[in-house]
């Protein structure tokens, strides 16, 4: 391997959702039923179809079943990559021309499934989540993403469609490497790795986020910070609500005796299972700093009131006796002998100053000066 | 299956329940003596009787057990739904007429019972709780649901009559697909399916109700939220307390070895389980929003009592010093030099100008306006 | 079974508990010294003895083993109920009398020991916690019981005399239907579920103080409150402590395979630890409760403390610019041109109505008013 | 067993313990390497040796191996007891007179080593924590015990010395009972159980303590109180970090298979066990309960403060404005007509009482008053 | 072993890490391409070569593969140390030359890789982090280190330079006891053992200080405290994420059946992984110790600030009364009796002594004062 064998440039996926339909639409269906789950905006699949051996390539776009050769070469691998999950019927007759499982389409269909990972007789799968930021970095989006891997070919349905694959379209075209002489099973795997590998933006993102706000709450916890901390906390618990099962999934896989999990490298998955654990780990630390942010935060605000406190006692508890003193001569009795010396002005003046000496000193001595 | 294969519209069930008697009502007597315990209004049993084959159907509609069959059709499915669980007399001689365990009746009739799954030698039981909205959408409420599974019958129990079931018994009548060909097995699940399928409505209702409490809070955490935090917190953990151990049962319901439950395809226990997985994930999750929330409400009393204190401590700091100084000058000594200056009352108020200049700029620093 | 097969009233047990001596009154004695830890007041032993089979029947009162028939008939169940463990001479000599184990014999008589199941070569052995309020009502009490079964006889020891197990006690004199004809096993089981059933009565009452207390810190968060939450989570903590370590217990006799457990139905057993179950989960969701209520607590107080605040600084910030400009014109210099203005009074005036006026619109800004 | 049959005093054993060397002393040591880590007094070491059988007892105080017999009678009973474990040579060379390894040896003297069990080719070795309080009772201090256990001899090493194990030598002295029948295995277990035996009295004197603290919190939350929240929290989790390994180590001693092992009854060490687990529980809701009384004090100091605060809101709030009034009517206008009127006084101290009166029932309403 | 056997000084390693790259310079790359990720000073990397036998030594600096001798002597132990990364090229001809994995060379090469064992065909490896503390002593900053074992051979990859293994080097140089005539297995158990007794350094430093931090909180809880708090939770934190992984990675260790393993007594990695269980109970109590120091600051926060609401409330509620009513008495009226009275002025007086000392009572009362 050298340095042409990268994948695809580090440019960071932005990946936008609109949540329409609700889980609920689907309630009360018998089990198998396909209805699309999720984001609709009334586009048609695209589907992106590979066939590669070390010495054959071919690639073709298309939106249906149709444009989908009936036939494949011997010791071909198939890849086919259907972006969309709108249009049912063409996921169906993939399904169908495939011999996927209903309730695993179901599964693709649903976009609100957890990650999990899946065995039958002929086909092993794999459900994730693609995890970006929204347009304005704000939160936390998640596209919905099936691998299916079956003999000879994998199939990976994704809710939107992105370019996160195509740096592995790329290699394969251009035949860099031995990347054509694998089996099928490691497409299976370097699409799940490809995703996983883009959560390290994710984890750096909030890295990022985190330390900024801790700077911000430790100079200055003002209004706007109390609501940040729980923006970030949210986008944390969510993505954390993705990486985990899908850690358990992987998990899974590396047990598998499937023969189709046996074409891939146990070490691969290994190697996927250590990625997971590391943003894991990471994502629990930043649970664990977003909540000492916000213990910051509080001791911050409380810091602080008790300080504005101590300014107001201080002043209140220096004027208000010396006030009440300029009261009492302010009175205006017929008989007051003090007011008739010649210095009751100045002793006055001067017992105030004594007066204001002793709560300096008491106010010192408490520490509040 | 097709587009008329859906079981029931979407709408939300509500369900209303009154507790009346509590469970100390049972307490001291001997195992397996049959007790309602719950809710009481004085109402009988309603029995619907229903007995499918592909090519036979036969409903029956009664109050008692003399109005149902005392014999059914070789290779057909008998499904008998019990609305109301107060008629203990009708219930036990449904027992006796199945030949069901005293304990596992005793089980049906105590509503306060934990989901649970148990198998007997000829029988498989189910108990879950069906779960809506108080009439005022305030509260959670649960229902107590049992569900037996014998050879060739499934005899279901509910605390109150709903129309939960109705679609399938809908699409029994119709004789929709192949809705009749299934073993009794099948609608063993299928009923366990319906009533878990129902909390997606209950997780959607909470959440839209934290959407909203967050909102409310981070722009005015008033009296009226610190009591719909804890409002909302008791219905998650109580919801919570009805799944947590239903996924147990379903787990127990997967890895059982019984006959009876061959008949249920694993490929839709697991389903099911996926569900509850899922629900119990949401509900977790909702659980941390609730502890976020009161977090949110508990910082921004603390930030705003802040605030508040700024301003007393503002306009304290600035007038008590400066209404000292007027209070001087209004005491009545017989000899104060300054009072006979000519422009003894304009160098007061050029000196308090000035205090009051120098504070603002103290305030400045501070950081307080 | 019918409805004379009631075991007991449903009144609730008092049980009053002095704690005079303590668990230190053990320390550095060799394992198997009998000596009696708890609660002393100077008593002796009230045994009961009962022996029967379906046709025969003898019931004693005693106070020493002399009093106990030294042969048994062939086929008869002989139950002990020992009340009150401070003649330890007695309990040992009923100890050898029925060839029990010193360290177990140990167990009966340290009122501290947590429960716990055991077993030896021919007996069975179960310690467990009588629950009952002290008489006030403000707190939990436990009387420490144990439950020894042998060959064909069982013994019960309890710390105080109590008619938790009368009930039993005259089914079996009124040999109400097939009491007499269980074997000594069965009993072993029932005294512990007529144990088990009597907690019920402890949660409720629970959940009626949590009920009350919960509503009381809803509406006026005061001092008492504060005390009252510490003493119940002081009780749940307290009554937990006793639940969780029997349900292991229970537990354990279920997956006993002694031949004395044998004679238990295993379904007696779950139904045991299926009541246990439900319990330890009520007692977790009223800590959790009781956490909820602390948390509404201290933020009904934060919320509290944050309205004083604002009726102080609405009036503070109102009045102490118009006290000021008072003392202004309160001073007594020679030359202060506006009082000598005609209507200058008035013009003040005015001017403090103006300073009113924009401190109100202040104030609805900030929605203090 | 009888009266006599007691090992020692009930006197409470207090240990003293300076920390002067840190662990990283041992820091890039070789493995093996013996160096004691601890305090250091620069005393020697105290060699207690006794051996027994029933008819045979011979007991020899020494400093050094020297002083030990060579050979040993055929069937007694070694039993040798070494207090401080500064003097590595002494102790290397037991090592080396009965053969213990190099590695465990330096456990012996690392003073900071977590309790553990350990068992060689023919030695069984624990290593626990002796602990007690400080003089002056405010914390909790721990000696490092180990106790080693080869064919027909125990050792034990103490940190310092202590009379902790003399009410058992007295008794082998004595010839009390069958003291002297056992085999080395009973004087391993009964060593560890003296000291097992002796946390009892930490649990009660923090029982003691807590129950002071709880009762002062309650009654008035003061500064002191927050220091002895924090003193007494440290002192429970000190303790703890004894015991939960303790147990551990005590669970494989169960579980082990070492012939040395089998001397000892399984239910003694069990019944360790059983002490372990409750004084586990015991420190477990010790901690909670310190976590309760901070809460407790928090509430306390909270409801204080708002106590604190209506006062001064009342006072405030009345007089300020009545101040202000008083101010009106001190201005120095040459017109105010009100100052002309003959009850203008009257009428002004009239409403003066009626703003007061408005404002007392302000505060009643609000439930200030 | 005497006392020569000492590997290296006592002196505190610090390590300098500056973080100039992040782990997303890696995303997307085929698994077991070779990328230096962590952070870059230009630096190459430096060779420390050492082959030895009980009668034989070689030592060599170099910086490259050509370096070092192709062949190495029947029956010796070779251990080369690379100090330093960056230089992928040199340490993937390394990695030739001893047929080290990719994925291998990968992980190494990861400075962000978590703690781990792993086994291959004829190597195992163990990734672990040197652990010091930043220049200023306020963060810890971590060393990736990889230390992989094959047949007769050790090679450990440090991130840095630094001299760790340099005592141990001398030791091998100056043929110390039997330092040479150990197995290859023997140093990788020994270089991981010095890098886990460093550990202590760090566990006693963040003791100091905590123990410091817990001395000035208690005190006086002013603002850096607020900031210290999170600095060294940070630090605890940092530390337990390198610490936890280990362990697990040293009980795979010790589970290992891997013939290499053999080579290592068994003995040891029981201690190395006592020494980290130690560590890691430390850094657990040093985590609690953080959060009470929290504690302790916040109820300090709050009682503080208690203290100065009581004095400004003490003061206010005593003068504002009496401010009031020299007020009065200021009032212009023209007919105002108490005025004329000739001892109005006293009685005034008096009667603000009587309502000084009534308020001195009520605070006496509410224990103010």
């Amino acid at each position: 391997m050298n340095a042409l064998d990268r994948d695809y440039p580090n440019k960071f996926i932005v990946l936008v959702m609109h949540r329409v339909e609700s889980l609920t639409g689907k309630v009360g269906l018998p089990p198998g039923t396909l209805v699309h789950v999720g984001a609709k905006d009334g586009k048609s699949c695209r589907i992106k179809y590979m066939e590669f051996s070390p010495d054959y390539f071919n690639e073709i776009d298309g939106t249906s079943i149709a444009d989908i050769p009936a036939e494949t070469r011997e010791g071909s691998v198939v890849w086919i990559n259907v972006d969309g999950l709108q249009d049912v019927e063409t996921i169906r007759s993939i399904g169908e021309r495939f011999n996927i499982h209903q309730l695993l389409l179901e599964d693709v269909l649903n976009t609100y499934h957890r990650p999990k990972f899946d065995e039958f007789e002929d086909q092993v799968f794999m459900t994730l989540k693609m995890i970006g930021l929204s347009e304005d970095a704000s939160s936390i989006v998640k596209e919905h993403v099936s691998i299916i891997h079956g003999d000879g070919w994998v199939i990976s349905f994704q809710e939107m469609s992105g370019d996160l694959f195509e740096p592995l379209r790329q290699r394969l075209r251009d035949n860099v490497g031995i990347v054509r002489t694998r089996k099928a099973g490691y497409y299976f795997y370097r699409l799940a790795d490809l995703i996983v590998d883009n959560y390290y933006y994710v984890t750096e993102h909030l890295d990022e986020q985190l330390d900024e706000l801790e700077a911000e709450v430790t100079s200055d916890p003002d209004k706007e910070a109390r609501i940040s901390i729980q923006r970030i906390k949210s986008a944390v618990t969510d993505f954390r609500k993705s990486v985990f099962p899908l850690r358990e999934a992987v998990f899974q896989s590396i047990r598998s005796e499937h023969d189709l999990m046996q074409e891939i490298a146990d070490i691969y998955l290994k190697d996927l299972n250590d990625h997971l654990t590391y943003i894991l780990e990471t994502v629990d630390s930043q649970r664990e700093q977003t909540a000492n942010i916000l213990d910051l935060y509080l001791s911050g605000i409380s810091f602080k009131m008790n300080q504005v406190m101590q300014v107001l006692t201080i002043i209140a508890t220096i004027f208000i006796p010396l006030t009440f003193i300029a009261g009492i001569y302010g009175m205006n009795f017929a008989y007051m002998p003090e007011l008739q010396w010649k210095y009751g002005y100045f002793y006055v003046l001067g017992g105030m100053g004594l007066v204001l000496i002793g709560m300096i000193i008491y106010f010192r001595n408490k520490k509040w000066l």
